[in-house]
C-alpha cells in the first residue's frame, strides 16, 4: 500500500515525512509528520466555520510568528468540541513533536480530521511519536498521505516542477477528502510544500488566490467541516532568487500552484464519498463572478441533479430548474444549456439534439455541464460529483 | 385506495372534486378537477424560481381578476421548459375545462407537477375532460388528492372547523410532496378551500403569512421546483359575516389556516421521498428571525446530519458543526444543543448526558433537535427529514 519514493510533499528539496499507526483507527495509518530541514515560510487558509477546532487558532498564531519546521497530523478524530481539553491536547502534542525533532513549539503546526466530539487519545499518540520521528525520510510522503485519510479510498498526492530565474523549483502536495467539503471556504486538509524561496506576503497571496480558483470551486456535499485547513510551506532550498509579489516569477509560481491544486482538486472529487461520476460545471457569460458561482454551485449541490447523474439519466430539466432557483441575476429567455457539447435548451425550450448522444454522455464518468447566461462576461468552473446510495451508507454508518 | 367521503378540499360547503386517469402516468390517477359552486375569492403563493412553468403567470393573472370557480391539475408531467407550446397547452386545457363546467376561462386555474421538460400530452387530457366533469362530486376529494401525487406514497388531506361570528366555517386542503421541496419559497402543490366569507386582501395576507409560518419552514432536499403553488379558494358558502383584516375573526381564521397548513406540512415531511425520520429542529434565543432560520435550515439541509439520522447515529458533532457553518450571527461559547430534552453541548464542550437515552432518542421516528443560541429572543421551528438510500434510488430512477 505505501510506496517508497520521493513524491508529493517530499518531492521538493529538504522535506521529510512519515506516517504511523498509533491506534486512533483500528488498523490504518492515523498519525503523520512532515518536517522541513530548514525553517520554512508558511501560509494557511482555514475553515470559516464559527465553531472550529481549537488547534486552528494555534496554527494561525504559529504561522504568524513566521518560522515553521513541521506539521503533525492525525486522522480518525477531529479533536473538536471537547472544550479546553482540545486546546490543551493540541499544545501537548505540539510540544512533544517539537521536542522529538529538536525545534521550538511555535515552529510546529497541528491538524486533525475524523469523528467530531470525541476526546483525542493523546497518550496513544504521544507513545508513538518517537517511532514516528525515527521513520522520517524523504521517501515516505505516501505514508504521510495515507495517515491523513478518513473515508478516502486512496491517497491523493501530486507534484510538479517549474523554472524560476533559471532554477528548477518543485511544488508537492497531498490532501484528504472526501465528504463534508463545502464551496467558498477552505476545504478539507491539504498540505503543500515547495523548495522555492518566496517572500511571505507573496506566498500568502498566492495560496489564498489559488485556493479560491481551485479547492474553493469543489463541492462534494455542501457541508463545511470545523477543521478545514490548507497549509503551504516554502523552505527556500531550491536556491532561486527570492520570488516577490507582482513579478514574472511570481506569476510563474502562482501558475504552478494553481496547476498543482487543480490536480489535487480533481483527485479529491474523483474519490468523493460514494461518487461514481464527476460533474464539471461551467457557467459562462455571467453578469458577475458571484452570479456565475451561485448558478454553478446550485447545480453542483442539487440533490436532484446529483441523483440524476448517478442514475445516468439526462434529466436536464432539473439542471435548468437549478439555474432558475440559484438566486443569481439571470434573464430566463437568454439561458442556454449545453451538455457534452450539444446545445440542449435555448429560448426557454428544448433545442433539437441527438438523444442517443446525450444518453451516452451521461454514461461516461465525466459529465460536462455548460450553462451560458448571456448577461455578461464572467465565467467559472466548479467540480462536483453524484449523490449515491453508497454516500448515504458511508455517512449513515461512519464510526470506525 | 380512493375513499368516498366528504373530506379535504370538499369538506367545506359548496365544493366538488374528482380525479381520473388520463394516461400521462401508466396507471395512477393523473388529472384532477376542483370546482366551487359559487364564485370564490382566490389567493396564491408561487415559486420564486426564475425559470418557472408558464401556467404560473396565467394563474396569477386569473387570480388578479378576482373570480375563480375551478382548478384543473395534472401530475406526471410538469409542463415546463417547453417554450411557447407550454403556455398554449395550458390555455387550451383551461378553455376546455371552462367549457366543460360552463364558466369563463379566467375563472379556471391550472397546475402541473411531474417530470420537467417533456411535452404535455394535451390530446389525452382533453379526451378525458368530459368524463372528469361528469364525476365531480362533493365526496371525491380523495380522488383529486391522489391525482396530484408524484412519488408520494399516500394522499395528504386535512380539514378542520372553526367558529366565525357564530357560524361554523370549514377549511380543507390537500397537497403533494415529496421531493424538490425548498425552504423560504412556496412549496410543492397545495390547494386549500374554505366556505368562509372573507375579504380578498385578508385572504391574501392570511395565506402569505401562514405559508411563511408552515410550508416555508419545511425542507426535504433543498431543491426548488419551477411549479410550486399554494392556492386558496374562499366561496363564502358558510354565510358568515365577512371576515376583514385585523379583526378578531381574522385572527381566528388565520389561526385555523395555520393549524391546517401545519397538519399538511407534517404529512408532507412524513411522506418525504425515502424518509424514515422526521427532524423537528427548533432554534431558540436567536438575535434575529433570519439567524434562527439560517441555523435551522443549515442543520435540516446538512447531508451529514440527515445521513446520521438515517443511521440512527447520535452524531451530534455534525449538528454543532452545522450551527457554526450556517453563516448566522452566533457566539460560539453561548451555543447550547439539546437532543430530545437532554442537554448535550454547552460551553464549547459536551455536557454530561445519558448516552443510552440519547441513542434511544435517535431510534425514534421523530427526532427533536433544539439549538439555543443565547444571543436574542427569536425562535423558529423547521421540519426536515433524513437522507436515505431510498431517496437516492427514487431520484436516480425517477421516470415513470
Amino acid at each position: 500500500m505505501v510506496k517508497k519514493k520521493r513524491s508529493g510533499i517530499t518531492a521538493p528539496e529538504g522535506y521529510m515525512a512519515a506516517g504511523i499507526h498509533c491506534g486512533i483507527k483500528k488498523r490504518k495509518l492515523d498519525l503523520g509528520l512532515l518536517v522541513s530541514d530548514a525553517v520554512a515560510k508558511a501560509a494557511g487558509v482555514f475553515t470559516l466555520n464559527k465553531l472550529k477546532s481549537p488547534h486552528i487558532e494555534i496554527d494561525k498564531a504559529h504561522i504568524k510568528k513566521g518560522r515553521v519546521k513541521a506539521i503533525l497530523v492525525n486522522s480518525g478524530n477531529a479533536n473538536c468540541y471537547n472544550g479546553k481539553k482540545g486546546r490543551q491536547d493540541a499544545l501537548k502534542l505540539i510540544a512533544a513533536a517539537a521536542k522529538e525533532i529538536g525545534v521550538s513549539d511555535h515552529e510546529v503546526l497541528f491538524a486533525s480530521t475524523g469523528v467530531i466530539a470525541q476526546p483525542l487519545p493523546v497518550k496513544k499518540m504521544l507513545a508513538k511519536l518517537p517511532q514516528l520521528g525515527d521513520k522520517l525520510d524523504s521517501k515516505r510522503s505516501s505514508e504521510f498521505a495515507h495517515a491523513i485519510l478518513t473515508t478516502d479510498k486512496k491517497e491523493k498526492q501530486a507534484a510538479l516542477k517549474t523554472d524560476i530565474y533559471g532554477k528548477k523549483i518543485t511544488l508537492g502536495g497531498c490532501l484528504k477528502g472526501s465528504g463534508m467539503i463545502q464551496p467558498s471556504m477552505a476545504t478539507t486538509l491539504c498540505f503543500i510544500t515547495t523548495d522555492a524561496d518566496i517572500e511571505k506576503n507573496a506566498l500568502n497571496r498566492a495560496l489564498k488566490e489559488a485556493v479560491d480558483q481551485t479547492l474553493n470551486l469543489v463541492t462534494v456535499d455542501g457541508d463545511m467541516s470545523p477543521n478545514d485547513s490548507v497549509i503551504i510551506l516554502a523552505n527556500g532550498q531550491a536556491g532561486n532568487k527570492t520570488i516577490k509579489l507582482n513579478t514574472p516569477s511570481y506569476k510563474k509560481f502562482y501558475k504552478a500552484l494553481i496547476e498543482l491544486l487543480s490536480k489535487l482538486s480533481y483527485l479529491l472529487v474523483d474519490d468523493a464519498e460514494g461518487a461514481t461520476k464527476i460533474l464539471r460545471i461551467k457557467v459562462e457569460k455571467a453578469k458577475t463572478c458571484e452570479d456565475a458561482k451561485k448558478v454553478a454551485f446550485n447545480i453542483a449541490n442539487s440533490s436532484l441533479v446529483k441523483t440524476a447523474a448517478y442514475g445516468q439519466d439526462p434529466n436536464w430539466g432539473r439542471i435548468v430548474s437549478a439555474v432558475g432557483s440559484a438566486g443569481a441575476y439571470i434573464k430566463p429567455e437568454a439561458v442556454e444549456l449545453k451538455l457534452a457539447d450539444q446545445l440542449i435548451f435555448k429560448n426557454l425550450k428544448p433545442a433539437a439534439h441527438d438523444k442517443r448522444k446525450l444518453s451516452a454522455a451521461f454514461r461516461r464518468k465525466n459529465i460536462d455541464i455548460t450553462v451560458v447566461l448571456n448577461t455578461g462576461r464572467h465565467e467559472i468552473e466548479v467540480l462536483g460529483c453524484d449523490l449515491t446510495r453508497d454516500y448515504v451508507s458511508l455517512n449513515a454508518n461512519y464510526r470506525t
